[in-house]
């Protein structure tokens, strides 16, 4: 099915700026809280929040085959589990609705007033109930850098790294969507130089510049998924940051890997770009060798062209800009982690998110967390405001925007934004 | 509130045999099918299966405040949330309704039919939706056989492990019920001597005898629970093995833990044992040396004495008993682990799970994995009909049992028993 909501010479009825991330030929799927209590099912175009459930009600998906309350619904699940053809056919008439040249929602005022709200009026909530959360590790940036600060710089790079997508679980309770404020953890830690661990406040808090997957059912115990095809589970794509704290990880982490470190929290963009709106962002990956196993071969342009930056904005304070990336830099590509991840027959359901593992380039100003920014404390970084960061502070806010561009269009994935609290007090 | 349900001398109008696993004093809760095709909310006694749905409909919770499709519902998440003044008012009124002395169900034949029903005419489902499961590490026997062969034999216990009940995450969209046959995972391995992986299926398939904790809402995100409260959180306990393929966790797990050696399946015991069942089996654990730190301290007995055996059956043969041990031998405690788990805010939900980690006891025969008990196959266990083994054969059936018994009852958990099939075959 053609993918017509991507046609770049599409306009919208709806105002849109010129640098948006949310041009109608986005159409990213999400789920806000209107200041009516109520929740539903939406879309963004330019600064508005489309209700698409109110949409539904007005009869407007008439011919698509879809449940009464699809998008009556508190989580993207259901409508995720509908697949890839049900996605294409929303997304396009969506794209339809909205088109400059259609007066059906244009010019109905009555209709509009119960569609569409201003994104400043809305609350955005977690577009899915994520079942399970996986984080790979897939930038060999990323991997070389912590390996040469953890463990050997000579041997930086494990004996697996370079043949398995690495990956582990982490905890979806604490996933939370942008805006909802972080505090700092409490946790053991081992002090430099001494035997015996001490509990307190982390001193190392950090970011950790990702992207992550959501997936949709895409197979039943057992079975696994080849990596050819793996991409049509993909739903698609949000910004994460996989908060950590390292000095709890560096006490913690062997022989199970990270634990609390991690779990405190991780935060998403809530709007979920589709795979389908990157289309034209597609791109080759770096080489891989050795040539991965076969399992893992996939042919043709499965990295994506995504442009990342990281700021930190003291409190009261103007952003910083940190970091600068590109998601096109990881060594293994979405579909490879995921033909990976159910090489064993392990169930991979509608929600489940699949984080990248952190995104560092090969430049020094392109690395993903503060540890690798300030290699690991010794380089502080300096702010605006003549303060220094060597981690992150406490009433500092981490910003990660997004975009992919071309000649044509510009799909952003606007950010996810979180302030970090001094340690929860217990009322 | 008193656990009226525990009065040892309390005998049931319905049949039980003196060796069952689920007298009166039990009343564990689960999930089943009925041949009628309902799922329902139920418990057990001798070998009844009760429909607890139905006997909420017939009006027999009256007086117990509980929303009225508390026990109409396929998982028994709702009724964990309401805490443990509920749970112990509902095994309160199910100990009564089936007191030997009590006519009300006892003489209504018809009530009878609707409420009862042969454990063979049901089928057990999964008892919760777990959204997130931990698995623990917590026997210190289990940890230095580890050690001992994967690293240092002089240095088996790693020097975090006296200091942290050591964790990580697991993946809950593969945990199935006792019954449900898992398939010999695929997965990338480093044979021995090599430096190039091949992919193919595991020959090292293991099981790991473990029990599991199902938790009630404990906090909001950032808050902790002391150890000392953190008990009022645990529902209750089941029997957990933990699958795993050797030969795949050997060569992926360093440095961020197992994956995809874990996570093709894990199986529970279908009935939930209530803590306030296992309430005449606490018992003091191990002594603790090093002293924890202050949050991991309590006083008190926080261990439960729990016999645990594990049995392999090969196809069409009898069942070997491979492993005797008890679960009051672990070093760290469920109250310490969630202690630990929440200490840096991590949020827990109603039905997450975690494991206790793999349960070895001192002696050989007690270890709670073949890894262990055929020390890394150097060892095969002789089989009653000639064969041995190393690891699992293709066919075999492993089952693990569990009871608790004192001069007054046994409380039992049934067992948690599951095929290992060849790979999975794509149809």
């Amino acid at each position: 099915m053609p993918i017509l909501a991507n046609n770049p010479n599409r306009k919208s009825w709806l105002e849109v700026a010129s640098d948006s991330d949310f041009p109608i030929q986005n159409i990213p799927f999400g789920v806000f809280l209107t200041k009516e209590n109520i929740v539903t099912v939406g879309t963004r175009i330019g600064n508005y929040a489309i209700d698409l459930g109110a949409l539904q009600q007005l009869n407007y998906f008439e011919g698509i085959e879809l449940t009464d309350d699809m998008f009556m619904q508190d989580t993207l699940n259901d409508f995720i589990s509908d697949g890839k053809k049900t996605w294409r056919l929303v997304r396009n008439r969506i794209a339809e609705i909205f088109d400059a040249t259609n007066p059906k929602l244009r010019d109905n005022e009555k209709h509009k007033d119960i569609v569409i709200f201003n994104v400043d009026e809305v609350e955005m909530q977690l577009p899915v109930l994520i079942g399970d959360y996986t984080d790979f590790y897939s930038s060999k940036e990323h991997a070389t850098n912590v390996g040469k600060m953890f463990r050997d710089p000579e041997n930086a790079l494990l004996p697996n790294w370079l043949h398995i997508p690495v990956g582990y679980h982490g905890r979806s309770s604490t996933i939370i969507p942008s805006g909802i404020p972080v505090h700092r953890p409490m946790g053991q830690t081992l002090p430099n130089g001494e035997t015996t661990p001490v509990f307190g406040p982390s001193r190392l808090v950090d970011f950790e510049l990702e992207t992550a997957f959501i997936t949709t059912d895409a197979n039943i115990m057992g079975e696994n998924i080849p990596v050819y095809e793996a991409e049509d589970y993909i739903f698609g794509m949000v910004l994460l940051n996989d908060w950590s704290a390292r000095d709890i990880q560096k006490w913690e982490y062997v022989p199970l890997g990270p634990f609390l470190a991690k779990n405190f929290a991780s935060s998403i963009s809530p709007w979920i770009i589709t795979l389908d709106a990157l289309e034209p962002f597609r791109t080759k990956g770096p080489k891989q060798s050795p040539a991965p196993l076969p399992y893992l071969q996939s042919k043709g342009k499965h990295a994506f062209d995504i442009n990342l930056e990281v700021s930190i904005t003291p409190k009261n304070g103007v952003p910083n800009i940190v970091s600068h990336t590109n998601f096109k830099y990881m060594y293994w590509s979405m579909c490879q982690q995921l033909a990976h991840h159910t090489s064993n027959g392990c169930r991979v359901n509608s929600g489940d998110m699949m984080g990248s593992g952190t995104i560092s380039g090969p430049t020094p100003d392109s690395f993903g967390s503060m540890l690798e920014l300030t290699w690991g404390g010794k380089d502080p970084i300096q702010m605006n405001d003549g303060s220094e960061r060597k981690f992150i502070n406490d009433f500092d806010t981490v910003t990660i925007k997004g975009y992919s561009k071309n000649n044509e269009v510009r799909i952003g994935f606007g950010e996810v934004s979180n302030q970090l609290l001094p340690p929860f007090v217990r009322k």
